[in-house]
């Protein structure tokens, strides 16, 4: 919600970087590109064989990249909520407990969202005076209580849930694409996307609605905070027609081809509007990339095992830049082991807000990282549902269970690593090394391909790091009420705000809640 | 040899550079940086998440990037008989008939070697007054006919074979070093490599090499060819003390980072003597990283499938970066499908002399693609032993024959494709597919995971294509002499030249010529 709760304050941070101060320039403007099932092997800069790239690996050239930064889930939603609150999922609410380890995520159907007790990185940028905008993908709930505008944004356009379709508007709407408050239309219908020949135009109304919001925002003179959250490389995935068939890899190439060209024509505005030394702008994606969508509709995790639903590497290491001309300095390489959820803390840093000291944040100000080159120890937890399946210290990483998803559905073509086959790794049952952790060495290993052997003092020195780690974790956590346990046909996008303008209303079935199946 | 046959003549040519033209300035130098079992994800512009590699990123955004080149086998020494030669190892005899489809190398019995009739890179170079010198690995045969200052080198230093060992000079001479014509040392005695701590002065030794012979050439003002055929990333892995454990990829690392900075020392040797306008310079590799050494003494293939010994991605596309400051536009990506043949040509057209016309060479002129970025159809043949068992074309690749290793040998922990297995694909046993090719689109689908459906019109459209050329090439084709079936232990590194003045010649056993076993 927007409004400030009892238990926390803004605070005014004079931060490292010495934004915020009295009397200091106004802070940096604050945009994050965050990309959806883009894999971390997916870019020029990252070794993607067709090299068709060139802008974001410029941007790369011109700024600092992050080979060792990570969502907070192998899934879109709550790797979507961990970096808006900076919080993990299993703190924000955005798991469930139906099952033992498994993804979950906000279908139409879900009833939860994002907790109002939760407090988004735009409701706090307001007390530093930002205007934000969210484009594209919301994905934290799509009942009225959830609506972005609710939790701190002032301008959407864009839809709460993945462009998949095209459904009936009987069984199941067609999902809703919002201006503010309000529908504007449903994909498929007003938003066309062809499935046959993959051509929408949804990304070029995307980088318009970015180009406007920023050069409003210029000519009113406010700090912005712009959450660009596009999902062209999300299946179904799509490009306009110019693009169409112009990648050597593909579909998928091309709707790489249209984000990186948008990318370029958003950096480009800035430097147009000179202030690329007032904007600090950072590309990542929510999750590995949908190798279950491959190869025609799904990225490239690069060297690294299996992709989105697992918690291998390929499931959550990710593509990330960081741009700041003249701030960051130019074509750096950071090894700080980066999250997802660090974008939370490190916009409140450049705004000189602090986080809420009533709850436990897990995002990290990057500055240090990004301004002085300095690296800070620190886990990365690996979640599935409320399990933690692995963790991250240093070079080593700890994997107290293992799982791809069931042999009943690896029978049924689904195949979250194909192509690979580490033996005892990739498992189809849930197998537990919560005593005896299997431990690789990402450096050596990237791959997960070697486990350490359990006698080596190397593993032993590992493990002992780990287990405090994890211990101290544990102790303190207090898990959120899990918001993706209930599902309903009912609450579905029948009738959104809007809907009535347009015609568009739809009568929603009889309300029976359920329990939701989340079978991996 | 070094003397011209009658059957071709040196050509003068002008070159589409324009080099070698009556008048024009002495021909560029150049200098081929080849390692061993390096693999194309091993340097940061290529992917590798450490990105330990700065001097190579910087050789390639200075210069020009080749994402799409291959060696000329999955084995070392038919790839580099293939570079000197331009030719495949299928028509310059570096192959077996002893197996179907068999690797086979030049390991201290082998009985055969370069043969006399192949025309090799420096011998031709000579033609246009270049200075030759090799330092490194040979590769090409330790008798002694097969010496490298017998087939066009004026200088050698480094040693015939590969640096295994240590052997106990009973059964198994240890490999000798060579300074020109006589030997000055053996490995793990005069030169030695801890193989507990992976500790060799090697690389120091052969960049010192480079850096001399440069300077010498550059007062005598004579263009040189300089091969520089390092082998610090072939296990046994070694570094010397400054670089050994410094790498966050391990003693693998240590190696590549003691690489890199000797090619940065290159360079800048270049730029200090004011000859990198006058100076061609190409990095590569001779095959795929050894996956079977990985991860402590092998490198990465990145997204590719398998790696050394296969015909898979992995085992035969490398890193490639051209260097030429003023002459090929920097920062730029050529997606021409390289050859390390390509070299040979290459090299031939930038000392503006022909090929050898009576005979075919394999390798294409790269300085098109280099300089105007133009683009030439080809095909990539893969070879194991004497069979055919892939072709690439465009972006499709066809798959004539599958296979990796044995069972016997998968079952003893030999695995060509640790981590990997795409079914049907990475076969155990010799599977043929001459009739009904698997084809693969390399663009959509760098790993070689999904084969095209047989019934689709793609599949149909590239296998018509793919049929042409290999029908055009299988019909020309004569085949060399084999020189890799033969072996006896009498031929092993018993007496090499030089070994009386260093009171060091061993007895050799008595003369069994010996059918060599080639396993895979």
């Amino acid at each position: 919600m927007v409004a400030c709760g009892a238990g926390w304050r803004l605070l005014l941070v004079l931060s490292a970087a010495g934004f915020g101060a009295v009397g200091a320039p106004k802070p940096p403007n604050i945009l994050l590109l965050l990309m959806d099932d883009m894999g971390w092997g997916d870019l020029g800069v990252y070794g993607e064989p067709s090299r068709e790239t060139p802008n974001l690996d410029r941007m790369a050239a011109e700024g600092m990249l992050f080979p060792n930064f990570y969502s907070a889930n192998p899934l879109c939603s709550p790797s979507r909520a961990a970096l808006l609150t900076g919080r993990l999922p299993i703190r924000n609410g955005f798991y469930t407990t139906n099952g033992h380890a498994r993804n979950a995520y906000t279908p139409q159907e879900i009833v939860g969202g994002i907790p109002d007790g939760e407090h988004l990185l735009p409701e706090l940028l307001k007390g530093a005076g930002y205007a934000s905008k969210i484009v594209g993908k919301w994905h934290l709930g799509h009942r009225p209580q959830f609506h972005p505008l609710k939790h701190g944004f002032d301008e959407w356009f864009g839809s709460p849930n993945c462009h998949f379709g095209p459904y009936d508007n009987r069984a199941r709407p067609n999902i809703p694409v919002y201006r503010d408050w309000e529908m504007v239309g449903r994909y498929y219908e007003e938003f066309p996307i062809n499935l046959r020949t993959g051509e929408a135009n949804l990304t070029q109304v995307y980088l318009q609605e970015a180009l406007d919001f920023m050069k409003r925002q210029q000519v009113a003179q406010r700090p912005f905070f712009l959450y660009w959250a596009i999902d062209a490389t999300h299946a179904p995935v799509y490009a306009s027609r110019p693009f169409l068939g112009t990648s050597r890899r593909g579909r998928y190439g091309d709707a790489v081809r249209e984000i990186d060209d948008s990318v370029g024509k958003i950096l480009s505005l800035l430097r147009d509007l000179r202030i690329t030394e007032n904007t600090f702008v950072f590309f990542t994606s929510d999750n590995g990339a949908a190798l279950i969508s491959a190869p025609k509709q799904g990225g490239s995790n690069g060297p690294f095992l299996c992709g989105k639903q697992t918690t291998f590497e390929g499931g959550m290491r990710e593509p990330a830049i960081a741009w700041w001309p003249g701030r960051i300095p130019a074509g750096q390489v950071s090894h700080q082991l980066g999250s997802i959820m660090d974008l939370f803390t490190t916009s409140l840093a450049l705004a000189g807000l602090a986080p809420p000291s009533d709850r436990v944040i897990d995002g990290l100000d990057l500055l240090p990282a990004m301004l002085r080159g300095q690296l800070t120890d620190r886990p990365i937890f690996y979640y599935r549902g409320n399990t933690l399946m692995a963790v991250t210290l240093g070079q080593y990483k700890a994997h107290f269970w293992t799982w791809t998803n069931s042999w009943e559905e690896y029978r049924q073509g689904i195949d979250f690593c194909p192509g690979q086959n580490v033996s005892g790794v990739t498992t189809h049952t849930q197998e537990e090394h919560t005593k005896l952790p299997l431990i690789f060495h990402l450096g050596r290993d990237p791959g997960e391909r070697y486990p350490l052997s359990f006698a080596s003092t190397e593993y032993l020195d590992a493990l002992r790091g780990v287990t405090l780690v994890v211990q101290q974790h544990q102790k303190t956590l207090v898990p959120g009420q899990p918001q993706l346990n209930v599902c309903n046909q009912a609450v579905m996008n029948w009738a959104p705000p809007g809907c009535e303008k347009l015609g568009k209303c739809l009568t929603p079935p009889e309300s029976i809640p359920e329990k939701c199946s989340w079978p991996h």
